[in-house]
């Protein structure tokens, strides 16, 4: 059986490995502050974020997902230690959550980011169907260490054609059969 | 030695797997082509979301990368099948051409998408430093069949207090530590 806890209680993932099933268990509930959220969560993302600058593995960024009050997913930037330029903190710790959980739908849990998410990581969020996110740095502090987030907002505030990566259509009736194949189809599973 | 071909050229993942060797050497060259794209690209993309659809893999999304003529990296959208909200068409290409050509940036390439990319992946195509994006579907279209992607652009327009996704900044002093950690760092790799 779970007790629910009066105190903030953070599981941190290097004690304590999250396996799928702990993961689900939910224990050590503070559903209270969820809508303020636990700065304790936030503090282990950014000791998390600063550890893996230290280490020499990656980008100052990691995320936290929290459902329930547990962390039910962590993850650092390894852009170049993974090789893949999709590995913001963000998505790494969206997925970690999701193989958790078992589920592609993160509903229900929240996320707590070292500093505000680009728009790739904010749309991840979207995807993932979270409740809410809590960060630390912003954006403008991002751009003062270097980093081109806030450019990248103001990308997303111009019309497609004024946008600095062209983007072209081509062949646009030929590709509204993948989405005829999906209307018709009896085996989709809707996400 | 590599031939310059002066017909468009598709390398088929399917009959020729792409090894990181095959990746790198950029035979079937088409240069010429590359501004204003060549279908074939994308008509490969598009029967790769299609059959993503009719096999039950997932939905009807998928997309190629493609660098000097020749296709380093495909993906189609495996969200339910392997449980990743963040593994989108292009998402997954990205992650392929990356692993293939042993880097996280992909300047130089191109990619080719069913259709147009949502604003996690258009993201991720600007922190893969592609070139240029070609897409078959609009948003609209994929609006049409049930996706609301174009709902999360409008989402983009709005300022930060006014999204539907509430985002809370907590600790914001603190979290400037990692920023410091990254500017002190003398084994930092930039990216």
């Amino acid at each position: 059986m779970c007790k629910r806890s009066t105190k903030p209680q953070v599981q941190m993932a290097e004690n304590k490995p999250l396996t799928p099933r702990r993961a689900r268990r939910g224990c050590g509930r503070l559903a209270a502050m969820s809508g303020k959220g636990n700065p304790e969560f936030l503090r282990r993302a950014i000791r998390l974020a600063t550890e893996n600058v230290t280490s020499g593995r990656g980008g100052p960024f990691a995320a936290v997902v929290v459902r329930d009050g547990e962390i039910v997913g962590e993850g650092v930037n390894t852009v170049t230690a993974s090789l893949d330029p999709t590995a913001h903190g963000e998505v790494n710790a969206i997925r970690a959550a999701a193989r958790a959980l078992g589920s592609f739908s993160l509903a229900g849990c929240e996320l707590y980011t070292s500093c505000e998410p680009c728009p790739m990581c904010l749309a991840a969020c979207h995807w993932a169907r979270l409740d809410r996110v809590f960060y630390g740095a912003s954006a403008e502090d991002a751009a003062r260490a270097g980093f081109d987030d806030a450019l990248l907002y103001e990308e997303f505030r111009r019309e497609p054609g004024a946008r600095k990566l062209p983007a072209t259509q081509l062949l646009g009736e030929e590709a509204w059969q993948s989405f005829a194949a999906w209307l018709a189809s009896p085996v989709k599973i809707e996400y």
